[in-house]
């Protein structure tokens, strides 16, 4: 049932699940949700109504489960992690939004969009308000630090964001482009997650870059996973619609190798798709039959696997314990997950 | 050739203008484009282009000049209030960008939008990058009770927008509603903007609050005059398109007024064209001939001047002096400006 990717790099565990890092840090991350819950609270009722639309909706809480665990991990046993972790939901909650009227989505984690129920122009303005939000909880917090971190993080996402833009549609994207994008509209938050961690546990300059290390490359790996699912996962596994990236005319990763071994009339394809975005009946299916010919998507995972690996080799800085093992498990998991 | 609104208060003096605030803060406002010409640099270039243009439209840098003025005024004498300035126009610029999105506007100070220019998307994102830029540039020059104050203002800001959407197309607007969209969505960033001269100045509690009264009333008044321009200025003094309110279906004060004097017949007009945006050729005349014979307009010109009554009462708490005089005027300008 589930869609393995990559090669396992140690071959003998069970399928890796996010069992070991929820049972660690159930309490802590039921107090984010509350947090979340009561600061996107406001007198204007349509602002509460459509953040819990998107937030209700779930998501993994992948990046505050992430600042967290390497916070707990790092030694620190205060509260300060929780209103961090809800600051950094925030500002990923506020990208998801103004990314679904950019995109113009209408399914995301198997629901409908805000966009779709709303509209765009509340979603602008409720993404706004929640990164306001966001900002307010760090102050609260008053690490300077802190906020140096989230901020620069939020204005490199906002650039990769209209880089993403730039290359949507352009069939000479370079595979040095798209990394370029996904590490800035991904593993930047990523990264800043879980750096966090080191900095609440005062942890040294190596192990704060360590967890950067850590959080960025694993960031790029969940990425490369996410855009190859994009064409490749059941939609009901998705939980968002298949083929959005190849209907938004979206330079990922499989269609930058398929195009590096086109020839003429596979590049035709393409560029009328995806430049011009002239698609017609079954060329999402010829799309994904190319994509899967060329060997796109084992090479996809297997670059994937690589920053992976790179993550991994950044934790084990870390001595070994419960959230070590779990921020490890983390890795496998996103590169095998299915939805 | 001026519009003249609202009774001069004192009566005697020549037409307000900037002339004196421009003159007193000029090198302080060069240092202030220099660093926002320097800030909104990317190596995503479509950022410094949109960004620039919006920027470079001009404007009248009224919220920076708050900043640096009030500043001055409470004897600051370093470089913080030139970031914190700057800062607050980035923040200024965001939100019109969304606002122009959010109002699909095509005309701003007399420039296409660059929402027309480029589309929505790279608007929505530029303004994210902006208004992560703006915290970057506070947390640079490190005062949490600066980062508390805009951030707060942001959030209060994306509410204000919020509610005068919920509010658009509803001709049950009251004139509370309505003002507290107008102190949301304005005066608290005139508020705001104001108040950091205190805090920079380190002043007393009930300076701070001085200033904070006196931006927000100042603002107030501000949106109050600009309302009252959508429908009665000649479009090249606005630099913005004339009725853009009315096509949009905002409900105004001048509108508000309109309201509570109409006729069943009138009502239907507004219902139609405002409600069900049901408008056709000759009905901005009608509109504009309908607030003008219920005297709406001299009753929105008279609550700007009590609001910039309360402004000015506000200022008198600080000595005179030439900046406490430029602010003074600057009041008078907002209340009489033909542009």
């Amino acid at each position: 049932m589930a869609l393995v990717v990559g090669k396992r790099i140690d071959g003998a565990k069970s399928p890796a699940t996010l069992d070991r890092l929820t049972a660690l840090i159930k309490p802590d991350l039921e107090r984010v949700n509350a947090l979340i819950l009561e600061r996107m609270q406001s007198p204007v009722s349509l602002i509460p109504e459509l953040a819990g639309h998107i937030i209700a909706a779930g998501g993994k809480r992948l990046r505050p489960m992430l600042t967290l665990a390497a916070s707990r991990m790092c030694g620190y046993r205060g509260h300060r992690h929780v209103v961090l972790a809800a600051a950094v939901e925030f500002i990923h909650t506020a990208t998801l939004l103004h990314d679904d009227v950019v995109d113009a989505s209408d399914l995301r984690r198997g629901l409908a969009t805000a966009n779709a129920v709303w509209g765009n122009k509340p979603s602008v303005l409720v993404g706004d308000f929640l990164f306001s939000r966001a900002f307010q909880l760090m102050v609260e917090d008053g690490s300077l630090k802190v906020l140096e971190i989230l901020s620069h993080a939020s204005a490199v996402i906002a650039e990769g964001e209209v880089l993403q833009l730039v290359t949507s549609n352009d069939i000479d994207t370079t595979e040095a482009d798209y990394l370029r994008v996904v590490d800035a509209k991904t593993a930047q938050l990523f990264a800043a997650a879980s750096r966090i961690g080191a900095v609440l546990g005062e942890r040294s300059e190596a192990e704060e870059r360590a967890l950067e290390v850590y959080g960025r490359n694993l960031g790029i790996a969940f990425q490369l996973v996410d855009d190859m699912l994009d064409y490749s996962a059941r939609e009901i596994e998705l939980g968002k619609s298949i083929g959005d990236d190849f209907r938004e005319g979206k330079i990922t990763l499989p269609v930058v190798l398929a195009l590096r071994a086109a020839d003429e009339r596979e590049r035709q394809f393409w560029r009328r798709t995806l430049e011009q975005l002239d698609q017609r009946e079954g060329d999402l299916e010829r799309a994904i039959e190319m994509l899967r010919r060329h060997g796109t998507f084992a090479a996809t995972a297997a670059r994937a696997a690589d920053y992976a690996g790179e993550a991994r080799r950044a934790l084990a800085v870390f001595r070994p314990g419960p959230e070590q093992q779990a921020l490890d498990e983390l890795i496998d998991f996103c590169l095998e997950r299915c939805y």
